[in-house]
């Protein structure tokens, strides 16, 4: 293992973390200059923080060394790994500082917690949405900004944007972008690693100018606009207000959004196909119809489910019944949860059983491969359902040997077993992580089963809210700091794939070849 | 299809069921000689459902046809699936007659609904346990003597008993069994399978002279001591008892149950082996060492975690807290659980959560392969824990081809995917028959999520008893009549390792090759 490419890399990486605080800093200094004095601690914090990260990533950087024989596979895994679990410590130091710092709130902050810190900002890196905030509104606009933007940040991956910056990696970034991009097979997203990396990211980009202008044509302000469009696209799910979209209670809003959660849950290698004119390849793509097929199935079981009952809004009114109350809050849970977004207009907690039991199904479906959304992702699904009817029809025809293929693209045995060892870590990791979470509460809050197994679900699968103690309108603030530990992990298992992470804990990983 | 073949061997079938029910016809009318006039009914039930048994069976071997070809793999399947599905409608019928018949009971028994013997009947000859009964005691011996047998009947399975008695099959017998036989590979029993299943029987048959003798010995009548033992060695689970083996508060009776639900988790083919003289085998057996030492594990963690603690028994006595107590109990539980058997002594749904969790864990992972023991078996448990851990090897040493073994035999491609695949399945039917279940209480008694989860999984599985509503001293009987038929359905499943069941659900499988 070449520890010192890892730590040079790693110094890269923190040097640009630190970099990219200059946006939140610039939103306070501006807020600031603008007459709000409550900014001052934020503005000392992101200062603090970014030299801390400069100064990590500089000593990093020169202790380390450059290699003549680029990114080796171990390394490349090792440096994905840390830098999340290493990324998301740096990046929470501002909320850090800001509360130890901030004199405003009349209750104390639970960012005065560094462990809350890490959770937040492990679920913001990750895209999970799943915050510790009891009251989001209090804290001031350039701390919602840098919790929205680490969404951004880890969206497409810091590390894709790290490959499309730093063309330094040469041949290891290939490697590493296999491990990094969601998705077992991101099509057409294979040749030229850098160019490609480098259109995403202007994809990327472009859609971010999209949809932070629709916003603020509906009615936002340019930041809660850009703090939403942040989350959107990462299919995060961190909101400016308590409320999440609910608080606007705007169509118009809730209609822009839904649109680009659903573009965010595509795959982006499709975008890049677009830009090359290939448009009949991405309308015969296979994991896309089943993508938008199960949204259409699965919004209209709830609809039907909601029909002729009222629904709770995350501002607590009780509105409806009607059939437009069942398809605008209906179909806005639907798709946030399916694409892994977790923003919330109505506290589906109150939900009938068919509608809650649909929407945790979803929560482990996901988006697509290669897209920003979390979960086992649509086109494993596709493959694991294929592969598990093979099987079955191999027990009355065993000679019969059948190709299984998506789209056009047939998968080889060894893609199967992976697929399903996939699914199968994913189950383990589940119920792994709500048996740890019960256990960790043991010792603080009592809380139930149901709560346990969905903080695991949708912290696994990157999605933020879940139901019962974790429901929309709640918050994961009470639980313990082991608990918190413990879904950081699953946060960060989720998003990368479970690999990058597991194989941290690997003795053979660690020995040299 | 050779649809004509497959009637004539189910008319074999039904005519065996039909004989069999002579002894508990038998021990019915011995009942009323000695002066039991509550056993009349009984009588009656018995002698009608032998005539329908022998009737219909006899109607369907005349109407079927002898095979030139011998039975072919569809054939075989849709004969077990059918046997079973159809088999506990059969012998279901004695119950019915009996409830239409009686006049002794001060209630209405719950056997007057036909649905209900259905249910009682596959979970006896699936080696379930899981009862609708509220008042077992108020049965007449005779009904409970053939509600035992049928554990029995189903224990090393009605079709290898089939093998053994009727060698018409010849050829196609082999398939049968392999479909039949629970576990992957039951090493060993493999040549001249007629031979084998006969030596199979003879084993069977002596271990339940033993063990009836051994509890007729620590003082229980025959009557209760041959119900027990057909409910040990099949890890079925039906007691004589409301209290189950709690009732009868005898450390060596427990002892004897506990010694024979361990023994009854083995893989029969390693007592062939035994016979054979072959015992070396047998010690090196790599799954029969991991299932004596999960055992050993998960006992340890429930004593510990039940030290200090008071245990409710079956009788609602509370006992303890010592380290005795916590023994006795906790051991007898994780032996029930593990093998699948089901047996109480005490009502473990009050004790802590790690003791549930891992009770719970163990229900999953059942008997060993090739025994009458449940669940998804030790054998592929160690199969997809390698398969998993080599995966995650791949990752970072992607040229390193390990093969996998179990003992000394390399597990094929082809098998590692199956064996996932398998375990896929099971999980998803755990998920669909909890969801299945809640859907069809919504128009009955609400119940909770634990209750609907734990019934799918203790019927799945083929354990019992579960947890909440479903716990050790409650029973199934409030279930509706659609939950009933699905919790039928995952008997069969779980007991035939879906494959003969879920095919008869495939279109293709009915289609003329």
């Amino acid at each position: 293992m070449d520890y010192r490419y890892v730590l040079r890399q790693l110094g890269v990486l923190f040097v640009v973390l630190g970099a990219s605080m200059v946006f939140s800093l610039a939103w306070a200094v501006g807020d600031y200059v603008r007459g709000n004095p409550k900014e001052m601690p934020a503005i000392i914090a992101f200062l603090s923080g970014m030299a801390i990260c400069l100064v990590l990533g500089g000593a990093a950087y020169a202790f380390g060394k450059t290699s003549r024989t680029g990114l080796g596979r171990r390394e490349a895994l090792l440096l994905v790994g840390v830098s999340w679990l290493a990324g998301a410590g740096l990046a929470g130091l501002p909320f850090y500082f800001w509360a130890k710092l901030q004199t405003s709130l009349d209750h104390v902050s639970p960012f005065s917690q560094y462990v809350n810190c890490y959770f937040e900002t492990m679920s913001g890196l990750t895209t999970t949405g799943a915050s510790i905030l009891t009251n989001i509104e209090a804290c001031p606009p350039a701390i919602l900004f840098w919790r929205a933007f680490t969404h951004w940040l880890g969206g497409l991956g810091i590390i894709v944007l790290f490959v499309a910056v730093f063309p330094a990696l040469g041949v290891g970034g290939k490697r590493l972008f296999r491990i990094e991009s969601p998705g077992p097979t991101p099509e057409g997203v294979r040749p030229k690693i850098r160019e490609t990396a480098r259109a995403l990211w202007l994809i990327y980009l472009l859609l971010t100018l999209i949809e932070a202008s629709s916003l603020r044509l509906c009615g936002m302000s340019w930041f809660e606009a850009l703090s939403h469009t942040f989350a959107t696209l990462a299919t995060g799910g961190f909101s400016t207000r308590n409320a999440s979209i609910g608080a606007y209670d705007s169509v118009a809003i809730e209609g822009v959004i839904i649109f680009f959660m659903i573009l965010a849950g595509v795959n982006f290698g499709l975008y890049y196909q677009i830009a090359q004119g290939r448009l009949t390849n991405v309308l015969k793509d296979r994991e896309l119809r089943v993508y938008l097929g199960i949204i259409a199935v699965a919004s209209c079981i709830i609809i039907a489910s909601l029909y002729g009952r009222t629904v709770m809004t995350t501002e607590e009114n009780h509105v409806g019944p009607s059939l437009g109350t069942a398809v605008r809050y209906g179909l806005f849970q639907t798709v946030s949860l399916q694409t892994t977004t977790g923003f919330c207009t109505a506290e589906f907690d109150h939900w009938p059983f068919i509608a809650k039991c649909t929407l945790l199904i979803l929560m482990f479906i996901g988006g697509s491969g290669g897209s920003t959304g979390g979960g086992i992702k649509v086109v494993r699904i596709i493959m694991a359902a294929k592969i598990i009817w093979a099987e079955l029809e191999k027990v009355f025809r065993p000679n019969v040997i059948r190709p299984i293929r998506v789209g056009r693209a047939p998968i080889d045995p060894d893609l199967r077993l992976a697929t399903l060892v996939y699914v199968c870590i994913i189950l383990f990791l589940f119920a792994a992580g709500t048996i740890l979470i019960m256990l960790c509460q043991e010792f603080g809050k009592p809380i139930d089963i149901d709560t346990a197994a969905t903080a695991a679900a949708a912290t696994l699968n990157n999605i933020g809210p879940g139901l019962a103690e974790v429901r929309a309108t709640a918050n994961y603030g009470f639980f313990s700091a082991p608990a918190k530990i413990v879904m950081s992990l699953l946060m960060v298992l989720g998003r990368l794939e479970v690999y990058a992470v597991f194989v941290l804990f690997m003795p053979r990983f660690w020995r040299s070849e």
